[in-house]
């Protein structure tokens, strides 16, 4: 069976050809038969064409239905986009197979698509970019190995669980919920717009990048004082990196941020996910459900099966003409 | 009559003791009554003091109802106490003639009072704060002229109205409504929160500092998506400084961000308002009626006598008991 994975810039401008000839030349090495939209490096100021420009090519692949949609980059831009997107067109690419892959900027997307479904949301999944993950030189660092094999087990159908180390103090949490977040500045630039979904019981996981600790805990107090936190069976935090430290700081850290934020919640927030905007990042399945188990200091969040193989099932007896 | 003045830390920690006691020394000499409150001072990390530390003196000062509460800074801190604050308590100092005074952070207080009061809501002041403005040395550039006189004469109940220069497009403007604003940051981390104020037909003020065009569109665009651009009768922008270029920008500017926001509503986004994290910057009365009106190029923002004295005059038929 041949895995068709489209490559397209979303957001932020592409400044560079180079990084994506890379990404492009490394993911068909892994055996995808990769297409790049004829737009992926298109220039509009910082963002990758005009908005008219980033629409259609979304909404072009949407139509293409690739078995992986991945995206080339982040950056800022899809902010623009979430009124005028066509909402039932992505969420058929994703009732057709589509793996819409991506994070950062990408996380309006994936909780847009949530938050407009009819019922539990399309599945989609966090995980790399194309240019951050596949794009790097060999003197930039090349691929990271856990990256690139969650990468395409997840892209296989064959993920069906990720394992972490976390801090004491959570041996023996087993909750279920349905899996959603992404970048936490993202998703708190949809509080109060139409664009976030309304999750509770969920597990919801977080990270950022060049965000001082005081923003992180002004944006988790935010969740929590608008009682998104308190709904939630658990919170998994992953990296928040590349921030600078102040003087004005005096102690205080990302870990005084996080703990100030556990001081006001009950709900379980565990750190250590390698996920974030750093090289060694997982794949989630953005709006499964999902099981979270801590033994120890070891956790684990699995699902059953493929997540998204699991929602052509459900759906076949509705008569819906799916070719497995 | 005396006029008290206290000042307060109720956010980030002042690292030095001696713009306190320049800006004290100032203030003294403008004739009013300087009362420094006992934790001023304080230290917990970035914090002036620890939680219980800065909600007591807020308390305090309520209590107390001071003739002008001041707060020395801003930094971060006031999300930290949004869930704890004691709301009438505030707003009865208010009631008692209290004028408080800030900006930045402080924004969070002030819409908090608003979200928070049952009728419209309480007035408080847009304007100074102790440190920023009346602490630098001379070698520093001392204390701004326009800044001085405004606050003397909004602190003295003179003050009726602010003018500035705006650009061309908006001669003949002329609406009405409730006044409301402040930092852009924070106004848009109490979204979905309760303590975001619910204003229809208001005129809304906005500042922000050391964020990238980007992220300031992104956050006008939330508060578009909200449906509270579109709500308001005007937005009026003020100083968005001290953020950096970036070389991906290409041509991307804080004027193509406001351009992007005006593309997606009807209501009139003015700029040049003189507020914000800059020297020179005018005292607005949060919450209170205002009329916005524009002649070529020339804006007001204006109001019927003294806002808090008129205040009390609707109050006094109540029974309420006003020394004026």
């Amino acid at each position: 069976m041949t895995t068709t994975l489209t490559l397209y810039t979303p957001a932020g401008v592409l400044a560079q050809a180079q990084p994506l000839r890379r990404a492009a030349k490394r993911l068909k090495a892994l055996g995808f038969e990769v297409q790049v939209d004829a737009d992926a490096l298109a220039k509009h100021q910082r963002f990758a064409g005009d908005d008219e420009t980033r629409l259609a090519a979304l909404h072009r692949v949407a139509a293409e239905a690739p078995s992986i949609a991945m995206a080339t980059r982040g950056g800022y831009g899809l902010t623009r986009l979430l009124d005028r997107i066509d909402w039932p067109l992505l969420a058929r690419s994703v009732e057709q197979g589509t793996r819409w892959v991506g994070q950062s900027d990408l996380t309006s997307l994936q909780l847009g698509l949530l938050a407009h479904a009819k019922q539990q949301g399309p599945q989609t999944w966090a995980g790399p970019l194309a240019c951050d993950d596949f794009g790097r030189t060999e003197e930039e660092g090349g691929v990271d190995d856990v990256t690139q094999d969650c990468f395409t087990e997840a892209m296989d159908g064959l993920l069906e669980a990720v394992g972490f180390r976390t801090e004491a103090g959570f041996d023996g949490l087993a909750v279920k919920g349905q899996l959603w977040g992404g970048n936490l500045s993202v998703l708190n630039s949809l509080l109060g717009t139409p664009h976030l979904p309304r999750i509770k019981g969920g597990i919801l996981f977080l990270e950022d990048v060049n965000e001082h600790p005081y923003r992180v805990e002004r944006n988790l107090l935010q969740l929590q004082q608008a009682g998104i936190l308190d709904a939630q069976k658990a919170v998994v935090l992953g990296e928040f990196s590349a921030w600078r430290k102040s003087p004005l700081d005096r102690g205080y850290t990302l870990k005084s941020a996080i703990e100030a934020v556990r001081a006001r919640t009950k709900t379980p927030i565990l750190s250590g996910l390698p996920f974030g905007h750093v090289r060694t990042k997982v794949c989630l399945p953005v709006g499964a459900k999902v099981e979270l188990l801590v033994q120890g200091r070891d956790a684990f969040i699995g699902w059953q099966g493929d997540p998204q193989h699991h929602h052509h099932h459900s759906h076949a007896h509705e008569g819906h003409d799916h070719a497995h």
